[in-house]
Parts: structure tokens; C-alpha cells; sequence
């Protein structure tokens, strides 16, 4: 059942590259750097934005649009996030194309050119706080939160398929409140949902942690992040959440008259996550046959294939499943009969092996006779005979299983792959063998923090939100250390 | 209660801008013709979202993503549609800012110039029909039926809040079938659902049509239309669908194997509508004191405002009024309860009017006291006394009521502004003074089109799609016509 999928052993990204296209999540699209993505694809996106759009809500958010352009001069006026940004993006500086006089097809217009260029929002933080300047004026108009689903775009050289695209898609939620206790609060709650999400809906363990000084969001003075780890040994950013100080309301100017009638800027934080976890998704549970999804994401809970040789037999075998596929509806859960005559059983079982449906039900005439059905699970790859009249509690209970584990199998494998190391040469030596998270001792400084990544393309994921905070002394400079950090290759 | 808003007699126009702004729904951005839609209009549109994500689901179609930008090579492969879009459009020329050496603040640096320009998609036909290519072989990989939400621009040098913007938020559908028959079903089918979800949640009827050669998409072979009138006259295209034959499939060869083995060019469709529905619900129901929302799409359908002195008053108002809150949200509706201490009643009766929230209850101690609240309607402005036990029953039958009251009210302003004419000179007269639909004899040609339109700038909505097919003389050249066709002037 090789699908000709390349295995993960023989090559992990070629694997993952694979598999995106077969499964049909994504592809690469005509213009470069920029993806398709697909139906399938598109529906896990869709079940993922659903909970979280639902999550964002339940904490009081309110969703919103701003303009995808960004006039260049806004870039300037926050002066570190210029440097982050302002870099390696689409810049329009025409609005309009003409028939070329002598020939040539259709040419840029010289005569359109813009006064100022226009820059395809890599981020919006410069536009909507040029906006919130026009939305506050009193506390009474505090807090705002407010989110936005968007496209942003961020030219990149080397592309992979989800991981880093030129245009992905997100959200980025934007809130601005009366003060810095309320702004990190917020920052911190953001990072629990998101945290909340990716574990009980995508089944992947995070550590929450704070980025350091030289790996923080541009413009922020604190950003938190969620850590996942993929099968390969690197580690994979889920979700950020900055606060970002009045760093932004002092660029635009964002005053507001508090409850004493004092001025002060407004305090901001901003938080994202994007199509980037379809990747961790992809690259967290799947294996060497193919996709393998979380019921809880999955656009498909069950698929029912029939089996049969003549008409007679199809009629009989359809009765059956139309009524196991309305009982299991009813029960709540998303269903497909397959009962297409144009692919054959065999075919089918490779296809939602590869597309990672949690459970399959095989039913075929002997079934009928015997009243039960085959139910193969996704997970675990096993198959068992169960009585009809059993099949919604059996496949009810299995859906929490199949969530349950592949969560335990993701946290075993991160234990298994997370070393404490005390020196140098044993952080290097366990990053070119098993790779994985490392928790060491570092002294704190931007330049050891350089010279480990510089020797061992290593960087610290994060400064882990725990009770862990034994002090000790770096691993490269035996300088003291506060705690440990967690390190990793990363993508 | 005029709340500082212009009134339609005064300044139709003026009154629409004005209530946009002030009923929080959109507000101009700092970049030119781009809009930033507030979490108020936000809301109305994920309403109107997901409805017409549930319609088409329910018709069989799924959501994708398609990349922003378009190679500029595209749009020269479909003869007539570079001409109606690869005009004025955003282009993307370069990749990176850099800082300038001579002090001049960030700049496009020119050594990062495409090697081919982008254009930020005007709509979506090129990209994906060039996608399809790879998706389709045999007749067993059709039909198609995928659909996009997604951000558009098209740059307007005039443009108006909803009704005209650069960028703007729509959805556009592109189906691939075997058979033209399937194509022109579809195309059909995607019409009807429009046309139930403009009628059935915007409470806005419209007529079916078929636009003339003239006023069709270009690359179409049929455009389907539905047509509504707004108060001051004029028509509103509120959403189309196209027949798009092989044109498209021919420009990126497109080919199918069909079940006799025969290779044919792919039959396609495309179908969207756009944020200028929110311009046309508010034109079609809003009136002096500000926004009328159908209750099957107002963010919040019901509102209670408590009246208070002290706090004992409000501890007992409050006990009634989450009573309420609690009992209507348990029966399906949405529900506000502003016990702001920051306003004051009269501030809310207010604010809740300009906004269109379809029903408000008032509850005071004396309400308290005797058992009942007021409700009143945003549509009629009436007010009535109800015994607090009825009030879930009566808000409920209310919300119907006032649903079809609004569809009513503007079937009936349709009624009385749709003119029949036989003579050029009773159209013109009609035009300059009541205007409205008038249906019309014309000769089928496009030239009496095009000098009916430059003399009166009323052009032709649609040929509608009923069984009034008496024939006649046109009413400019006395030309035999085989059926009256509508006519307006238009947004
Ligand atoms: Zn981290
Ligand atoms: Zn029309």
C-alpha cells in the first residue's frame, strides 16, 4: 500500500511535499511562490477557522476588514517594524495596463503610475492603527477587539507548499486597551486559546513559552508563542501573540482620555496563527500510506464503501449503508457513502487511506448475511468485525480514541525526542543525531543566542512558560543561567 | 429623532454615505478607494456569508483558494475578457523596499524588478481555468463545482462606500462540466439561488434576466442577472452568473476524454456576488432615522434597554430583563442586553435605531411592577405594551412579520415604480421624474442600445426570464420586438 509515496525514512520533505499534492491539500499554482488550495484542503482550513473563529468569539472578539494595500510611508513610522517588514514584499506601483501601440500585447501603462507605491499588506499592523486613531478618543470607546481573516503576502525566496508561501492565509487579531495589565492579559489569553486549539482540535502538544529579545515579532516588546514538534526532530512555530506596548499608538497616534480626564497612548497586542498549521497538521500524524487527520478536523469522520459483484448485491449492501450513514449522522458525526461505480473498493480503501478519513466501513454481502460491518481505523491501521446495531456506539467512542491518541502519540514521541543536555557538545551531538527539543542552560545574551545558531543552525524556541526555573550555568559560557531554554532546528 | 442624517428627500445620496458611516458599517481608509468594513457591517456580512456557504454547499459545491496575484500573460489568452479586465487593475512590479543610501526613507529598490508583472486578481477566471488544466483529464474528474471567498480589486477613480470600492470582498464560483447542457443548468441553477437569498434574507425582490450582448462579462456567451430597484429609482445588478461556453477552456486548453473516448473542450461557469449587497440593503430599506435590518441577517435581532434610577431599580429591572435575554436566546434569537452604565437610555433608543436592530424592549421599575415591557419595531417605529409571559411568543411571530413586512413594503415600492411605455418620449418622461423599471419594446440591436443609453443614460437591466413575451414595435426605431425589456438607470 505504498501509493508511491516516498517513506519518511527515505526522505522526510520529500515525504511531506508528496503527500500535500496526493492527498490533495495544495499545489504549486502559475505564479510563483503562491499556492492552490484545494477542496480537501480547503475544508480541513475551513473546519480549523470554524473553532477558532467560534474561540475568538467566546473571549469577546468581533471580526473586521481592513484595505489590502499599505501606503509605503506608513511602513516608516514605527521604526522596528519597518526593519521586519518593510523588506521583502509586493509592491504595486501602477493601476493600469495598455494595448501596446506597436504590438506587444498588453503593457504597463507609464502614464499610471502611482504617487506613493503601495504595498501588499505583509501585516497589518501600520493600516489598522491608522485606523483605531480615528476610533478612540475616550476609555468608553476601550477595548477594542477585534480580528481579521485576510490574505497578507511576504515575498519569499525558497517556498514550500503551507510552510512559507509568498501569499498565506490567517487571521491576525489587533486590540487596543486603556492599559499595559489589560494589553498583556490579553496577550496571554490569546496564547491559551491558540494553545487550547492546537491540541484538543489538532491533536499536536505545544510549550508555551516567550521568544527572545532577537527572535520577538518587529515593533513588539513581548511576544508569546506555542512550540510544536514534527516527526523529522525540528521544531514548527504554531501561533504568536505579541504585546506590543503603545509602541504602535505612538506612531499613529493614538491617544485616549482615561476615566480622570488624563491623556495617555493606547496599550495594543497582536496575535496570529495561519495556513501554516496545515503543515504541522500534515507533518505531526501522518504516515508512510498517507494522511492521517484528527476526527475532530477531519471534512470526513467516516466513509462507507460497499462491496458487492452484481446489482442484486449492491442494493442490498446500500440498504444497509444508507441506514448506518443516517444513524451515524443523526449521531452527529460528518459521513460520505462512496457509492460511486466508477473506482472499485480497492481503489476507494487507498484513497481515504491517503486522505486520512479516521474510520472506514467496509460492507459486502457476507456482512449482510451476518449482520455486521468491517470498521478499519486510520490511526492504528486495524479492523475489526462489528454487529450492525453496535456501529454508531463502537464508531462514537472510537472518534474520541482516535482524537485521544493520536494526541498520546504525538506527546510520547515529543518526551522521546526532548533531551536535557548540560554541555555544548552534547547539545550538538544530539542535534545531529535525533535532533528534537533541548533544554539547556544559556546565559541569557543576544550573542551566545547568535553563536549557537551560527555553529548549529539551532535557535532557542522559546523560553518555556513552566515551573521549570532551576538556575545553572550556560552550556556555552558558563556564565549563570535562570533557567533552562528550549532549543531546536527549526522550520 | 434625526439623529444628524441627511434625509433621502434631501440628498439620497448624501443620506446613504452618511448612514454607512454613522450605523457603523464601513468608513474610507487611508488608501485610496479601499474601505475598511467595521465589525458592525463585519457581522451583517459573515451573516449574509453563511447563508450563501450553506446554499451553495447544499447545490454541491466546495470551497478553494486561488493566488491574489495574476501572471499579466494571462489575461492576453482570452480574446475578450483582457479587454474588459486587464485594464484598470493594481500591478505589482517589484518585490523589495530597501533604505535609501541618500537618506531618503525606505524606496522600491530597483534591482528587485519582475520579470513578469502581477496583477492583483479583478476577478478569477485566468488562474484557475489555467489550475483546471491540471485537474481535468476524463469525463470522471467532472464536473467542478468550486467556489472562492475571496478579496478582488479593480481600480475605480470614482468610488462610493459598498457600492464601488478598488478592493472589495465577493465570492466567485467556477464550474467545469461535460456537456453545455450542464453548463447552462448550472448557470441557471446559481441564478435561482441568488435570487432566494436576495429575496428570502435581504428581504429585496428582484428580477431575473439575461443581459444583452452589450452589457455581458466579458468572455461570456450568457450573463444572468438579477435586478433590484432602490428607493430613489435607481436599478442595483445584486449578483450574476455566467455561461461561459469553451471560451475559457480553449485560452488554457482544457480538454476532456468523454466516455466514448472522444477529447472535447471543457464547458464552464462562473457566478459571484459581492460587498455591493450590503449597499443595496441599505438602500432599499433604511430610512430618515437610519438602518432597517431584515431579521434574518441583523447581528442582533433583539435588543433590551433597562430603565433605571438608582441601584435597587436596576437590580430589579436587570432580574426581568436576563430573564428575557435568557428565555428569547433558548427560542433561537440573538440577543443584546445593554446594561452599559456609560449611556443613558435615550442615547440607547437611539444608537439601536440607527443601527437597524429589527425589535427593542424597554423595561423600567414601572414594567416591573406591573408586569409587562414595551417592545418596539424598528420597521413601523410602533410601540405596544406586552405581558412579560408573552413577550418570547410575540417577538417571535414579529420577527416573521417584520421579515415579510420589509420584503412587502419594497415589492410594493417596485410595483409603483416599474412604468410600462410604448413611446421614446413617455420613457424620457418617466426617467426625468419618477424613474424606476420601465419595461420597454426594443429592437434587439445593439445600436438603439447604445443611443438610448448616451441620450438617457438609462441602459438596458435584463431581458427578464418570465412569460410576458408579447411581441411589439420598439419604441425608438418601430422596429419589430419580440418582448419589452427592462430598462433603468443604475448603480
Ligand atoms: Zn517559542
Ligand atoms: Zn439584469
Amino acid at each position: 500500500m505504498a501509493k508511491n509515496l516516498t517513506t519518511r525514512e527515505e526522505d522526510y520533505s520529500k515525504w511531506y511535499n508528496e503527500l500535500v499534492v496526493k492527498a490533495d491539500l495544495a499545489e504549486n499554482s502559475g505564479v510563483r511562490g503562491c499556492m492552490v488550495i484545494k477542496p480537501y484542503g480547503y475544508a480541513i482550513w475551513e473546519k480549523m477557522q470554524a473553532e477558532l473563529d467560534r474561540m475568538f468569539k467566546e473571549t469577546g472578539h468581533q471580526n473586521a476588514y481592513f484595505p489590502l494595500f499599505i501606503p509605503k510611508s506608513y511602513f516608516s513610522k514605527e521604526a522596528s517594524h519597518v526593519d521586519g517588514f518593510a523588506k521583502e514584499c509586493a509592491v504595486v506601483t501602477h493601476y493600469r495596463l495598455k494595448t501596446d501601440e506597436s504590438g506587444k500585447g498588453i503593457i504597463v501603462d507609464p502614464d499610471a503610475k502611482l504617487e506613493e507605491e503601495l504595498i501588499v499588506r505583509p501585516t497589518s499592523e501600520t493600516i489598522i492603527w491608522d485606523t483605531y486613531r480615528k476610533w478612540v478618543q475616550s476609555y468608553r470607546d476601550l477595548p477594542i477587539l477585534v480580528n481579521q481573516w485576510a490574505n497578507v503576502v511576504r515575498w519569499e525566496m525558497r517556498t514550500r507548499l503551507f510552510l512559507r508561501t509568498a501569499e498565506f492565509l490567517w487571521q491576525e487579531g489587533h486590540t487596543a486597551h486603556a492599559t499595559e495589565a489589560e494589553a498583556i492579559a490579553e496577550a496571554e489569553q490569546m496564547l491559551r486559546v491558540y494553545a487550547e486549539f492546537v491540541e484538543n482540535y489538532m491533536a499536536i502538544p505545544v510549550i508555551k513559552g516567550l521568544k527572545t529579545e532577537s527572535e520577538r515579532f518587529a515593533g513588539a516588546l513581548e511576544t508569546y508563542c506555542i512550540e510544536a514538534l514534527m516527526q523529522d526532530g525540528k521544531a514548527l512555530q504554531a501561533g504568536t501573540s505579541h504585546f506590543l506596548g503603545q509602541n504602535f499608538a505612538k506612531a499613529f497616534d493614538v491617544k485616549f482620555t482615561d476615566k480622570e480626564g488624563k491623556m495617555d497612548y493606547v496599550w495594543a497586542t497582536s496575535w496570529g496563527v495561519s495556513t501554516r498549521l496545515m503543515g504541522a497538521l500534515v507533518m505531526t500524524h501522518s504516515d508512510d500510506n498517507g494522511l492521517v487527520l484528527p476526527p475532530n478536523l477531519a471534512p470526513d469522520q467516516v466513509v462507507i464503501v460497499p462491496i458487492y459483484r452484481n446489482d442484486e448485491q449492491f442494493d442490498a449492501v446500500s440498504e444497509v449503508a444508507k441506514m448506518i450513514m443516517n444513524d451515524l449522522r443523526a449521531s452527529g458525526l460528518r459521513v460520505k457513502f462512496d457509492d460511486r461505480d466508477t473506482h472499485k473498493p480497492g481503489w476507494k480503501f487507498n484513497e481515504y487511506e491517503l486522505k486520512g478519513v479516521p474510520v472506514r466501513i467496509a460492507i459486502g454481502p457476507k456482512d449482510v448475511e451476518k449482520g455486521t460491518v468491517e470498521i478499519a481505523r486510520r490511526d492504528t491501521l486495524e479492523k475489526e468485525f462489528v454487529k450492525t446495531e453496535d456501529v454508531v456506539d463502537t464508531i462514537g467512542a472510537l472518534m474520541d480514541e482516535i482524537q485521544k491518541n493520536l494526541y498520546k502519540k504525538a506527546s510520547d514521541f515529543r518526551s522521546n525526542n526532548t533531551t536535557t543536555v548540560d554541555s555544548y557538545d552534547e547539545f550538538k551531538e544530539v542535534l545531529n543525531t535525533s535532533g528534537g527539543f533541548i533544554l539547556a542552560h544559556w546565559d541569557g545574551s543576544a550573542e551566545t543566542e547568535e553563536r549557537i545558531k551560527n555553529e548549529t543552525k539551532a535557535t532557542i524556541r522559546c523560553i518555556p512558560l513552566d515551573d521549570n526555573t532551576q538556575p545553572g550555568s550556560c552550556m556555552v559560557t558558563g556564565k549563570p543561567s535562570s533557567r533552562r531554554v528550549l532549543f531546536a532546528r527549526a522550520y
